[in-house]
C-alpha cells in the first residue's frame, strides 16, 4: 500500500493550514464538510496529503479533542481495494471499527482497523473511486 | 516538503513489522540501533516509510510510551535542506526542539520541531544526506 495522508485533529483548521502552507509549502488542495467536521487536505509535493480535522460539538474526532489535545489522530494508506484490505485484515485476526468500506471525505471508500490490533496506531484504508 | 515517514512507538518492532508487512505489504527495508532504540523502518509502495521505534531503558520514546501508550509518535517531511527549514520555522516564530541539524537514524541529517508551536503534532525534517 501507499502513503495517502496523515489525518490530524485541530481546533481551528484554518490557521494550522496556513501555517503548514508556510512551514512545509503545503497547499490546500481540497476542503469540504464531512461528518459535522471542517475537513481540510493540505498536499505535500511528492503525493500524499496533510488532513487536517477540526470537528463541530460531538464525534469521535471531538472526543480525541478532549481526551488527548490536538495532534496526529490517524494514518491513512491508499489501496485499489478497501473490502479486499478489509478481508486480509479480517484473515490476520485485525479488529476493525469498519467491517465494510464506507464513504469517506472526498468522495472516496474508507475503513477504519482498530488501533487496540494495530500497535496503538489508528488506521484507515482508502481507495481513491474517482482516480486522484 | 514531501512526505518521508510517520514514526511509530512501540515494544515490540519485530512483531509489528511483521503485521505490518502482512497488512500493509510493507517490507522491511533498513534496521538499525540508534540512540539506545531499535529503529526499523518499513517501505510502503509508493515511497515513504514507516519507521517503528522501540526504545531501551529510558530516552524520549520510552517516556513518550509509558505516557500515551504506543502509537503513532511523529510525522517526517523531507526536505532538500534541513537548515534553511529550520531558518523559515524560526522566522515563523515556531519552537525548535532542535536548533541546528544533527545526525539521525539511517545516516540522514534531522531535525525537530516542538509541537507546541505546530497545532500538537511533532515534525521532523529530514534530509537525505545519500539521495535516498
Amino acid at each position: 500500500m501507499e502513503f495517502d495522508h496523515v489525518g490530524i485533529a485541530t481546533r481551528d483548521a484554518g490557521a494550522l493550514a496556513d501555517l503548514f502552507d508556510d512551514l512545509f509549502v503545503a497547499p490546500i488542495a481540497h476542503e469540504e464538510r464531512f461528518d459535522g467536521m471542517r475537513v481540510v487536505f493540505l498536499e505535500l509535493s511528492g503525493g500524499g496529503y496533510l488532513e487536517l480535522l477540526e470537528p463541530g460539538d460531538g464525534g469521535p474526532v471531538a472526543d480525541f479533542l478532549d481526551r488527548s489535545g490536538p495532534g496526529i489522530h490517524h494514518v491513512a494508506l491508499g489501496t485499489e481495494d478497501v473490502a479486499a484490505a478489509l478481508d486480509r485484515a479480517r484473515s490476520l485476526g485485525v479488529e476493525l471499527i469498519d467491517e465494510e468500506p464506507r464513504p469517506g471525505a472526498w468522495g472516496h471508500d474508507v475503513a477504519f482497523l482498530h488501533p487496540r490490533s494495530t500497535g496503538g496506531v489508528l488506521v484507515e484504508f482508502v481507495e481513491r473511486t474517482d482516480g486522484q
